[in-house]
């Protein structure tokens, strides 16, 4: 945990915050903090700077508090990624946030196991959780959005097209295709598919909806570590 | 598993081979493989071709095959890796044989746990399996060679001065350094510090061995982020 992230239902007074379960564990059993510490700080959604250790008790810390500066900007990347299986989603969103991915559209395709669509883990407090696992890594206070979309054409025809407006779109399929080049600079929308690819309908839909088909290079990678070179190679070069 | 892997001890005759255990659950239960099927296979540290299935038991399945065809090209990549937790370290050695990494040194630092040295997983056979991982899901019959350095000094000043040699060789590590940019055209050695990174002395040492030091962007990523950021953005851009 880089950054400690509170949220309003934290505030117990005048740039003051009450810390306890799993955030107060944190800082008394990993970081071992003690009174008068500082750590850095930030408020979910909002501004980032310095907290002062006040008072502990076995169940809490108070903080004084002081928030100034913006979180770091974000990738100027939309992540549209068949729905992977939930202990893989896990991990794909806690490096999106990571990675400073804004928006994150999870989507239907053919291969996609119907029980994916099931896990306790697409409630919005259990994404909330890894994506703050990520920001908390990052020193970020911004939550990716994240979207389901449990049939793939009417994304495909419908939305898809939206997102690709005026933005360098790509679907990454194994095949013979140009090679995808990873840049930070303008607007992207990166399209990945399942364990086992998109169907050849798939990727029909999604050249139709402006995306380019893209290789990305001459092994087949697991969806996560297919996510992680392409976002993360975006992370690398993103300007400060 | 996109390639089945055997070894000589899965040989039971010419052209012939006998699977068990493991990769025979695999072939049975996800792959759902019935007699007369072709798979791709490959011998390890050797060719890939096909195999068909000619005989199944409840115990093995036995298959006719053709090897002629040489794996895909390694990144000509040296990782050199301050040891990550166990759990980690597992996911970033099947990472990295995915990627094509050709080799990797595990390093001690300041600020690696004692009791990382310690876990089964450093055992050759434990390695492997893994690293295996990897290598099933990219068709690639290669293992990365995994060398262990306990202590720090040594390594920076007697082994890393050769590692470099010739080669583009980076530290990275926060700061204001430039930013790293993945290439796969050159040999390289990229060198990743600990979680809470390197210290200013380890980083000094590296600088003095020929690595330039360099940041991998604005955020402050896991080790895991950073290996698959940075390893993951050459796997794409590396040539067929």
């Amino acid at each position: 945990m880089n950054l400690l992230i509170f949220t309003e239902q934290d505030v117990c007074g005048e740039h003051r915050i009450r810390i306890s379960g799993r955030r107060f564990d944190h800082l008394m059993k990993t970081l071992r903090v003690k009174v008068g510490d500082q750590i850095r700080v930030g408020e979910l959604g909002g501004l980032c700077g310095s907290g002062t250790i006040e008072h502990i008790t076995q169940d809490y810390a108070e903080l004084a508090v002081s928030v100034q500066q913006p979180p770091p900007p974000k990738l100027p990347t939309t992540l549209v990624l068949a729905l992977p299986r939930p202990k893989m989603l896990r991990r794909i969103l806690r490096a999106c946030a990571e990675y400073g991915v804004s928006d994150i559209h999870l989507i239907n395709s053919y291969k996609v196991e119907k029980s994916f669509w099931q896990t306790p883990l697409l409630n919005q407090p259990s994404l909330e959780t890894y994506l703050l696992q990520g920001l908390e890594q990052a020193s970020d206070t911004l939550l990716p959005s994240v979207s389901l979309h449990q049939r793939f054409k009417p994304f495909a025809e419908d939305l898809l097209p939206t997102l690709c407006e005026g933005k360098s779109a790509v679907v990454a399929h194994p095949g013979d295709y140009p090679v995808y080049a990873p840049t930070s600079e303008n607007p992207s929308v990166l399209v990945i598919g399942p364990e086992g690819g998109f169907i050849p309908y798939e990727v029909e839909l999604c050249q139709a909806a402006g995306c380019e088909a893209v290789s990305l290079g001459p092994r087949v990678l697991r969806v996560e570590s297919a996510v992680a070179a392409a976002i993360g190679a975006q992370a690398i070069l993103l300007k400060r």
